[in-house]
């Protein structure tokens, strides 16, 4: 980089994070973490969620602070509206992982970000869940994401930061593809 | 019913549910819901994302109130901690769904629930998402569930309870199964 090019600072400390992939590289075990919450049911469709630690680097780590989150069905389900649905903690969880690997990417390529912006909306036909029509699936049918960017960097710049964040997006991973879950009760 | 079983009150409304499954099977299009969020960039990983309204039944509705959630990294990825990272608010999105499915099961089947309590676990390899490891996937790997139940019915009948939770819930079917992404910019 010369000495005239302008240093972008998105608050992202991409030197931090290419430390840790080498050094993750040579501790693969340490890059094993494991995310938890833990759910109380309430009354009716309403539920409190809390977020307390997680597991990484080869321990225990707790927040900076407990997360706490209510969940609910809205009025039209005949329920109370307390919080939002499950589905739209789901778009919450890819709209935000979205928007802020584009930070990191963006600042990894030395481009400054102005203003970002991501409208995230999901399709679904309640005839699923509600167990009307078997040939309807539960979740999304479609969901779609439009993003609102200024940056310092030419359209095509933009593109490509959005592109390479959905390529190393945890979420959209988690959400375009199958993953395993196991229930167990008492 | 006889006169002397007792009535489960779980809080949830299950004669309002089973009618519009009737209602919405006699007019389709009132079944199709948009679910919808958006997300500002604040500044390094740090997100604030709101929840205000959706489309269902033919006509859009407001929520009764704003809901606005932060999301961030951790301090060990050399982030704030400002709020949950975006898979958490996936596991939230899928526990908070078993949890209230299960309230609307039970009710359905007159079985009262005196407290639920789910775990949920969702483990993650980073170097996906550091893009170390072509062949580790950048979502989670494995994710668990446990239920702690106490309601007012047998073991067999609570094992029942969680299996056609999940079999209806929104969110179960978008972590297990693929869902259509689709990201789009300025």
């Amino acid at each position: 980089m010369s000495a005239t090019e302008p240093v972008a600072d998105n608050g992202v400390n991409v030197e931090h994070l290419l430390g840790a992939r080498t050094a993750l590289t040579d501790a693969p075990e340490a890059a094993e973490f494991t995310w938890r919450a833990t759910t109380e049911w309430v009354r009716g469709t309403r539920t409190q969620t809390t977020i307390e630690d997680y597991s990484g680097l080869g321990e225990k780590h707790s927040h900076k602070a407990e997360f706490s989150y209510t969940g609910d069905h809205p009025e039209v389900f005949a329920s109370e509206d307390n919080g939002p649905t499950p589905v739209e903690f789901v778009l919450v969880g890819l709209s935000t992982c979205l928007t802020a690997g584009l930070a990191a990417v963006a600042q990894n390529r030395n481009i400054q970000l102005n203003s970002v912006k991501a409208s995230i909306e999901g399709d679904m036909n309640i005839l699923g869940i509600l167990g009307a029509d078997p040939e309807v699936r539960n979740g999304f049918n479609d969901i779609r994401v439009h993003f609102d960017i200024d940056a310092d960097a030419s359209p095509a710049e933009i593109e490509a930061l959005v592109a390479q964040s959905q390529k190393r997006s945890a979420v959209f991973d988690v959400v375009t593809n199958p993953s395993n879950v196991s229930v167990s009760v008492n």
